[in-house]
């Protein structure tokens, strides 16, 4: 059973636990070798459905770095292929789905699978096993946001600027609502399915809203996101890449419990723009993994120190680990960060410096 | 010979043309028929480096749209290629290099070529048959910026957050002002070869300037970027994408005339960041070309609206002419800026309705 006071659990309440939480998004993945020789011979979305894979693979990075949370080894458009969509993730290149949804007729279509048939037995059992194995330590839950899922689903595959999801908005917004709309249930129905099997938080990844001009945003996609996770069991973190612009709209008016931010905007204006009543999380810079370590560390601790500004900070990189990063750095931040978090709680007058 | 009073120009000079001036990011190319069938057989920088086809090529947009203006048919690399660096345009990829620039070394080697040493005769003998034909209509000459050259050249190819160009910046700050300085100067030659052979205005492109924290764009990219267009003969327009969270760094200290918008920010709010001496560009959504013609024409009259409030406003997309726009499209949205910009111009009311 995780610990309710787990540093994590705490920060997400919006109280600064007396160490400071990290966790990366992609610490279960291509960076580490165990999961490279574990994934041979198994395509992604295989792994993902098999419990016994998918567990071994969230656990081994909370082993080998010591986080403070595991987050769970899936994709985003694995309920889409639950739902029945056909779907595959091409290596190298990403999700590719057989038939794109681009018109109103294909919108009518998939939006006529009910996303309370989904059979999440496979996601439960392996989060189950994850619970189990990890003890005090909570799990993270994930989905996909529903413009993000929509990016892929109505392009057929990865995109740059998403125009085809984006172009629907205004061509047919009927369409469009009706789309992402069916997107945020059917996330909603994986992210229950692993909070009824034991995830302490859950975390929302739209990671292509930085496409989206904030009127877009605030018009056509966050209600849908809102839908996803608003009123869920457990707290939830939120997070997109470049959504600088319209960062205050990624609260969800009050749903998200914590807010991730890229590596573009220093944590102490993300707090200014977030306010008082949300966690905030990241923002160490990817690029930086591969500088010496006095620069790495400099950032690190700036980071932190930027993240005192807020009501807690749950610290992460800004983005996802690059595959190639070396996962011995990522452990020398985790430490780096335990170590920093607790001398600071120690001594409260480094706390205003 | 271009007019000096061509409406382009005049906004560019701060005055409000009686003609409200369109030109279009990638007019010339693949959404035009005419474009594909003058490429078959023929790669990409090879048509580039031949005079009579780059020049073709760029008066086709001219010819078939009634733009305000011509944009030199070339790439960004294509100096490069002048120096003698090995690179090709993979189609459906984007530029690739034999050998990526990552190392001190690698710096060294390809900063020790002379930039002063590239024979820019080809694009001269382009350029100068553009002019010609264009008669009353000024043609833009173009360059990459820095840091987005960089960013291919570092990586070897295009990648999505370019982590290893923003890596070197950290990693070794010596080097990576090094090659920046360099690819500036290289730049700056490419644009002076295009403005001694007839160009009236330049646009420098810093496509991937928004995946950098203002910061980082402000200590380690500005300062190249301005090293690149500052006391050039003609206007300079500057665009990047993503670049919200730094626009007002984008006037490069008063060396753009004009800054381009992508379609994430209104430009009445752009113009307020940017201030009244400068113009503004944009910011047409590239994803509404494929609307039903009432919503995209509502939306260019928007964005027409909000460009009154800067001091003057040429109207373009916000990122380039995706490859499969209709292009009847395109020479509706002129007829319409032309049309709305002179009754505006003639109905003094209405401006500042």
């Amino acid at each position: 059973m995780p610990d309710p006071d787990a540093p994590l659990l705490r920060a997400l309440a919006g109280v600064r636990p007396d160490r400071t939480p990290i966790w990366f998004m992609r610490q279960a993945g291509r960076s580490l070798p165990e999961y490279r020789e574990l994934r041979v011979g198994t395509r992604m979305l295989d792994a993902c459905l098999t419990p016994d894979l998918a567990a071994e693979i969230t656990l081994q990075p909370v082993r080998r770095h010591g986080v403070d949370a595991g987050i769970f080894f899936s994709d985003i458009v694995v309920p889409l292929r639950l739902a029945g969509v056909e779907v595959e993730i091409v290596p190298g290149r990403g999700p590719v789905f057989a038939a794109p949804v681009r018109s109103a007729a294909d919108v009518e279509r998939i939006t006529a699978i009910d996303p309370r048939s989904l059979d999440t037995s496979a996601i439960e059992e392996a989060v189950r096993i994850v619970v189990a194995e990890l003890g005090d330590t909570p799990l993270i839950g994930f989905a996909g946001a529903p413009f993000t899922l929509a990016a892929y689903l109505v392009e057929g595959g990865p995109s740059k600027e998403h125009l085809r999801a984006r172009a629907m908005m205004h061509t047919d917004p009927g369409s469009w609502n009706r789309l992402a709309g069916w997107l945020a249930s059917v996330s909603r129905v994986f992210l229950q399915a692993q909070i009824s099997a034991g995830a302490s938080a859950v975390q929302l990844f739209d990671s292509w809203a930085g496409s989206l001009a904030p009127h877009d945003y605030r018009g056509f996609v966050a209600p849908h996101s809102s839908a996803a996770v608003r009123a869920l069991d457990v707290p939830v973190i939120h997070f997109g890449v470049g959504t600088g612009p319209f960062l205050a709209d990624m609260r969800l008016d009050g749903a998200a419990s914590a807010v991730g931010v890229d590596w573009r905007m220093p944590l102490d204006e993300a707090a200014t723009v977030l306010g008082t009543d949300v966690t905030v999380q990241g923002n160490i810079d990817p690029a930086l993994l591969t500088a010496p370590w006095p620069v790495l560390e400099g950032h690190v601790r700036e980071v932190m120190r930027r993240g005192r500004a807020a009501r807690a900070h749950i610290v992460n990189l800004g983005h996802g680990v690059p595959p190639e990063t070396d996962p011995d750095v990522l452990s020398r931040i985790v430490a780096l960060v335990h170590d920093a978090g607790s001398r600071e709680a120690g001594s409260p007058e480094e706390v205003s410096s």
